[in-house]
């Protein structure tokens, strides 16, 4: 048996609070190296004649990748405390896995085990409920829709009528967001994302002038009120972007700061490291990267801090916005965000907060700070196999596996899953203009665990490179328009919604991935449904062997599959099914 | 290469702030599968030709086990922003090991690599500077001394006339701790840990009545003032028991509920699962462990917790108390415990917080919450090798190098290292009475890094069983007492204060753990010193290679090594010596 390669420790992903009854306990292996791992567990205190009162339940493997198996239990503990190990066997050698290490003998002492002291309920990671239903629509401003002239910046080019740039300006406004609010609708999404919309110098309005205020190219405080009521008269949320790392150059007390210098009552304000200040060669400040413009927030005076969670509180109370999404979150300290949510969730129980942050995000989603995070693991491994090609199907479904196997099932059902953001080249381009690849990359992230998000434009087939050029004008003429791309999102939005199964009501688990042919086959389940996602992700036709699946019906041909009939499935060049089983 | 068992994840032991301005990053790998470990690593936003800018250093290893070895670098990132990775090689294969798994060819992106996105200074952990020079000493006050009879509750017995039962008093109180502070100066502790002194029925005052008085039997409220004050003058900290996750079965709330059932205004500062409430045959209420007179406390609801909060803070601002041990840490809510931390460091930001969790308690750990933890796996190892002689030299080695790698280096500093307490036997009991082997577990607690705590009595030779027989009168007649085990102690304690390299100010590792013949050898070095433990397990006289060793004065006897002489040392039973390398 590989010892080494068993892992577990209580909290996190491997031992967390799933709900205020339920625990989920987790134990890593290396792959095909165990044959069966059973879970011993028992209140601490429960000790008759002496000796602890266990009981034992089989642990199921809930995935694997190429180096791991991953097995998984559930317990709801009567006391809600709980004292655990593992029996785990390969067939030759059995032994029993405490904190303490391996045992020939089962311990009799509680002692040895692994410890999940106590169920308190105020410790359950809790995203709101809504979000597990969401899927968010991710809106650029200043790109969207212009129908308010009045508002254009000075210098505002007409709608579409160049290349995006880093300077230039088209006059998007909230007006042009109402106005399209239908085609939000017809799609099916039901979550609007905001790129920032407070007073800005530049385009992005990522470099904040004041966060009080409406940028007054996107109108004002009236419209933005207009604009929430239109959106939730619709049953569509509304996300806000929280630029907190950092202010803009232009932020009043930045500005104080240049001015004043070290007599400025804002110095403690930053991370000003000498006076006098200065921005050329390099900042003498911290910044965000290494822009000038961008000073970082001291969000550890209490100054700062109470100033930033007004203004958290002021949108949801003032505007009754739904959520916020935190820029750079995870430079931010850990210390500001829990106070944070602490102000958000009482002005708003059912707010939902959401953190910028591209790795690896733990620490931040045990129930204290964030709901989520935007999910660039799942990015990562989609873009890769889809759009790049560059993966094979085995590496893709190690990293999917891995996603899910990296945090508590609660997160992953309401993990921000993007494709694309005003950060990334679009889906189209990265797909090298293949609008099959990107139907497959649809098909996955929708019928995907989490909240998935569509980046504005992306469902009518624009393209665009890296930032600047991934943040084109909105396309409304529909002759401009994929409307074939439309209605195949429109249509996998409508069975998320209709079909429990498809969307987060059920679990994931890849069958096959083949790397000779480039497929994969995965099934969604929960009690009452299975459907199995037949993909072929290859320029060439493919025929897939699929004997373990029963009588099933395909969701978008209605064509039946018998199994006495055939046990394989043809599928073109970039083709999928998708099999309801009956 | 065995990557199966490479493990690495950032925060908790893995990465972490080791103070304002230093990571340190740790790797697990299989022992022995690994010949070197080099830490790819550099500012995220450090880009120059479309390349990441990153720098490599050797990673040290910094322990093993049987299972595993511990490599470790500490990085010191100038913008305080971390992306890293491992390039691993056992000296066949070499790979990069990052977020995404292991390459081949080293990824020129960060987004492959593990982030530690800001050392925010408000997030490191960070206890009280003055722990790290504390040994504290654990006082049961009913127990210590009896100096006013005044005090004594009715039926008290004479001090020292019977053994100690789970009902008998024997009158303890503060002027008999007041009377004895000589004994503890002598010693040479510098901090006192009391078991609960709150109003209380029991003779061990876990079950309160009253949080907000003094158990009569004690003194008054004066009287603890005289004694905080006495300590205090003699450089002695005092740290008070808070029984915070249950009450006992006379406090008033209770009682509230008992009487008035539903209709309680307290009915929510407890578990009640349903009315009328009953105590037999079993509480239908959360109670700690399956004890009725235990209710647990609802500290979720927000007027216990003010209560408790208040508490808290009372006898730190009204008495200056120095910190606060947490009974049943761990089945106490993390979300009471960090508004707990933030009212406690706001009234003395030098109070330091001490968790009782008998396991791993990583998750409590992490700046926001405790400053320390009761250390039993540290206890664990040192009974099982030196008092019971159940676990071989090897096991130890691997059990205490598993200590130090499960938590950050800073937290190690201030663990709370016991031997025994209240609530277990009597170190002597456990050790068969062997005082040899007593004085070895001393010889190792005292010169661990931590804090260590002396259970009162042991170190004179008390003996006694599990709970209440480790709970005897302490026996101040010194004919009764082990005066050569007390200046044993009183030694180790001096060279800990004197020799830096004896306590928290130096690095640890075993040299050697010899299965054979039951020895040990261990190291703490720092960059001007390095101290060589040599220590005899086993009830044989033993030679002991150090071939390793250079020129060196031993501690106790001042005798001289020289290498050029001899590379072996002769040890008699239980025997030890501790050289002072020149």
């Amino acid at each position: 048996m590989l010892k080494q390669a068993i892992y577990h420790r209580p909290k996190n992903n491997f031992a967390y609070a799933y709900d205020k009854e339920t625990l989920h306990i987790m134990l890593q292996s290396k792959k095909g190296d165990l044959s069966s791992v059973r879970l011993i567990h028992g209140d601490p205190y429960d000790w008759s004649d002496g000796e602890w009162q266990f009981h034992t339940i089989d642990m199921k493997r809930s995935g694997s990748t190429s180096l791991y198996d991953y097995w998984m239990a559930e317990v709801k503990p009567p006391f809600r405390r709980l004292r655990y190990g593992f029996e785990v066997s390969d067939g030759t050698e059995t032994f029993t896995y405490t904190e303490r290490g391996f045992y020939e003998v089962t311990p009799y002492d509680t002692a040895f085990y692994f410890c999940f002291p106590f169920l308190n309920t105020i410790d359950v990671f809790q995203a709101p409920e809504w979000v597990k239903d969401t899927t968010w629509y991710q809106i650029f401003p200043e790109r969207f829709g212009n129908s308010d002239p009045s508002t254009d910046p000075e210098g505002a080019l007409p709608w579409g009528s160049e290349p995006p740039t880093p300077t230039n300006f088209f006059g998007g406004d909230f007006q042009g967001v109402i106005d399209h609010l239908d085609h939000l609708e017809e799609l099916g999404v039901n979550g609007i994302y905001f790129t920032p919309i407070f007073k800005a110098y530049s385009n992005h309005k990522y470099d904040t002038i004041d966060y009080m205020e409406i940028d007054p190219q996107f109108g004002d405080k009236e419209t933005f009120k207009k604009l929430i009521k239109a959106c939730h008269e619709r049953g569509i949320k509304v996300m806000l972007d929280a630029v907190f790392n950092h202010s803009g150059y232009y932020f009043l007390p930045f500005q104080d700061v240049l001015e004043n210098e070290k007599d400025s009552s804002y110095r403690d304000w930053f991370h000003l490291w000498e006076f006098p200040i200065r921005t050329e060669p390099e900042p003498n400040y911290d910044v965000f990267a290494f822009v000038p413009s961008m000073p970082k927030l001291n969000t550890e005076n209490p100054k700062v801090k109470d100033y930033l969670l007004h203004v958290a509180k002021y949108w949801i109370e003032e505007f009754d916005i739904d959520g916020w999404r935190l820029d750079v979150a995870n430079e931010i300290d850990h210390a500001f965000w829990r106070d944070f949510r602490s102000v958000v969730k009482k002005t708003k129980p059912e707010a939902y907060i959401l953190g910028e942050i591209w790795h690896d995000s733990m620490p931040w989603l045990q129930g204290d700070q964030f709901d989520a995070v935007m999910n660039y693991p799942f990015t990562n491994g989609a873009i890769e196999f889809f759009a790049k090609q560059s993966m094979s199907a085995t590496e893709f479904a190690d990293s999917i596996t891995n996603v899910l196997h990296m945090y508590p099932a609660n997160v992953n059902e309401v993990a921000f899953n993007l494709l694309d953001s005003h950060d990334t080249p679009r889906i189209l381009t990265i797909a090298d203009e293949n609008k099959e690849r990107v139907k497959l990359l649809y098909l996955f992230q929708l019928s995907f665990i989490g909240t998935p998000c569509i980046y504005y434009g992306d469902e009518i087939g624009m393209n665009g490179g890296q930032d600047p050029g991934c943040r084109a004008c909105m396309i409304w003429d529909e002759d401009g328009q994929d409307r074939d791309l439309f209605e195949f999102v429109k249509q996998l939005l409508t069975f998320r919604k209709q079909i429990p199964a498809f969307g987060n009501g059920a679990g994931f688990r890849f069958l096959q991935s083949d790397d000779e042919n480039g497929t994969i086959v995965y099934e969604k389940t929960n009690e009452e449904e299975q459907l199995i996602f037949i993909v072929n992700n290859s320029g060439l036709a493919q025929t897939i062997e699929i004997e373990y699946m029963g009588e099933a019906v395909e969701l978008f041909t209605e064509e039946s599959y018998h199994p006495e009939k055939s046990n394989s499935v043809q599928l073109p060049a970039y083709g999928f099914k998708v099999f309801h089983v009956k």
